[in-house]
């Protein structure tokens, strides 16, 4: 597979348009789509699935295009990206793409000096834990995020009826980044900072959640008919830390497409205790991890909240009979929600067979849809 | 700080004794420990307090007396890991020691061949995954056991009125080790073995059940005053998954120490939506992480069931100010149980400095104990 140029027009190029000019293709081409009736609370014409890392090193197509490449380097060469974009919807035939991207671009964008290195993650050159690093941060100048609307253009484009779902990452796990310089497992540092310095985490976080909100609603306005924030480490922290020091700076993420218009999916792994609170930022619909039953999940939603999820990924290596009988499971545990996408409760896993997410695509298609 | 041989008379050593014969030093000598007082959910005279992992690598007497003896080596030496048992009672004062071991000892002494590679964790060289395979585990001989026995009263022996909390793992933790071949992050063959072979899956629990029930039972009777059974991995399964594979082999190592009247704790990390499943396997009393506040756990659990836990392991490097107000938040919600024993939410993180954890035994031991 070879990465086609978009037949699209390309993306508005004027200042801070990406910001604030909706895409001319964007009206109504997904007004049918299963994946959007089921974040609406309504009945799709089929059961839709999506999943979290379809585009990625599971594909042999993606492995392929990414040959020589680097990660961000890729994420910002918009036919490349759109490209691995689309590839599992062609291959498994899921019922939305999410933009390929990493959630620390938006930091990239702004000026931060971060690398993606294989094998252990984002890696900040300079970690960011006093005030005046805080305040040294650069705005982000909404020029900067043209690749990511013309990506996502160049997306919708091709997809014809198949929603695109824009792509962000939430304040604590971009801060925690920047605070640690990378991935850790305790976010000791992060932690040190809200609870010994909790002015400077605040002014971090709103900066971290101004310049992924602006990453977000770039999307929408090139195209995306949805959207998810992954908050992907929120599960290390406690409800009350949570409340005190995430949920505002979260808020205002979901805020700044708030005006637009299209469903806003939040998820995080591990976070059976903080469901309601992720609710209250602003989502519509609620991404639950393997761990807590759907059933479960939406009596604590109080049964009002759509939700997406909760295939184990560990059961796509169990044999078919048995990754059957689960998604079956989970099915019927979805039911007491008002809208249910099928999706993982994890990303895939990078050694994935392919063949067995498409096949279970099928599975689930072949589903009654309520 | 050097290996003292320990005082007290050799461990019983006829077949089978330690499985059956009380020491003869346990009558008594703790009735007065403020641990045991609040896991029996009666008011202790001061507050206890006692530290997951806390005799390890965060002290430098125990570095020093490790140096260039490997893991389960120094878990099999009585002498030498006894008094790395007594070297966090010794210099924090802290209200308890928990014997120093390693989960997967017992499936050592039963002849199955594992190790503990630095920076990995256990590593078992013939993985277990198919009936044959479990069909061919070697029962564990009594007599294996007298070197945990040996410790543990040469532990008993020195502490006087401090108890011993005896210490095993969970048959869901154990057998992903045996199932994986080493730490996993998905426990993907574990979960497998699990839905495509469950009547295997049973036969494996069932045979570690009875190894580590025999472990935790030759601690008892050799002095252990209380037990901790840890199911490290459990946070990463669903729980109607609990339910259906783990919590009947967890409730058979609870039932081994049943008739030996001393509290039995029960901890994973993560566990929050398995808080009263884990109580029901046998618990008295339940270790809660740092991601569930106390006062949340404690109405999970009915506000029946003394507690442990839960100050976040992130905040010893805080400060000193926000690690207090931390803890007084941490006592605050845990009043609501009827009965508290201070604890991290995780185990000493090897880093820590030990000064640290001194002064906020000093710090806890202050507070008002109701």
């Amino acid at each position: 597979m070879t990465v086609s140029p978009p037949p699209a027009p390309a993306p508005p190029t004027a200042p801070g348009s990406v910001l604030t000019a909706r895409h001319p293709l964007v009206d109504g081409h997904t007004a049918d789509a299963p994946l959007l009736a089921a974040y609406r609370g309504r009945r799709p014409a089929h059961r839709p699935v999506w999943f979290m890392r379809q585009a990625g090193r599971s594909l042999p197509e993606y492995r392929e295009v990414r040959r020589g490449i680097g990660m961000l380097e890729s994420c910002l060469m918009p036919d490349l990206a759109a490209e691995i974009t689309l590839q599992p919807v062609r291959r498994h035939g899921v019922d939305a793409a999410i933009l390929f991207s990493d959630i620390v671009v938006p930091l990239k964008l702004a000026g931060v000096d971060v690398q993606i290195v294989a094998g252990t993650g984002p890696v900040v050159a300079s970690p960011i834990r006093t005030a005046a690093d805080v305040a040294a941060l650069p705005p982000l100048d909404p020029d900067a995020l043209a690749p990511v609307a013309a990506e996502a253009a160049a997306v919708v484009a091709e997809l014809g009826s198949t929603p695109l779902i824009g792509f962000a990452g939430a304040p604590f796990t971009l801060a925690s980044y920047l605070v640690e310089g990378g991935p850790s497992k305790d976010h000791r540092r992060t932690k040190t900072l809200m609870h010994a310095a909790p002015d400077v985490w605040h002014a971090l976080a709103a900066w971290v959640a101004d310049v992924t909100g602006s990453f977000l609603r770039a999307q929408v306005l090139a195209g995306a008919s949805a959207v998810q924030v992954f908050d992907s480490w929120a599960g290390g922290l406690s409800r009350p830390d949570y409340q005190r020091f995430v949920a505002g700076h979260s808020a205002a993420v979901f805020a700044a497409v708030a005006d637009l218009d299209v469903p806003r999916v939040h998820f995080g792994v591990g976070t059976g205790e903080l469901l309601t609170a992720m609710r209250d930022v602003g989502a519509d619909v609620v991404g639950i991890d393997h761990r807590v039953p759907l059933d479960v999940a939406s009596e604590r939603l109080g049964g009002a909240v759509p939700i997406q999820g909760n295939i184990d990924p560990a059961l796509l290596f169990a044999g078919r009979d048995a990754l059957h009988a689960h998604t079956l499971d989970v099915i019927r545990r979805g039911a007491s929600a008002p809208g249910h996408v099928l999706n993982l409760g994890h990303g895939v896993p990078p050694d994935t067979d392919p063949d067995v997410l498409t096949e279970l695509v099928e599975f689930i298609h072949a589903q009654p849809s309520a």
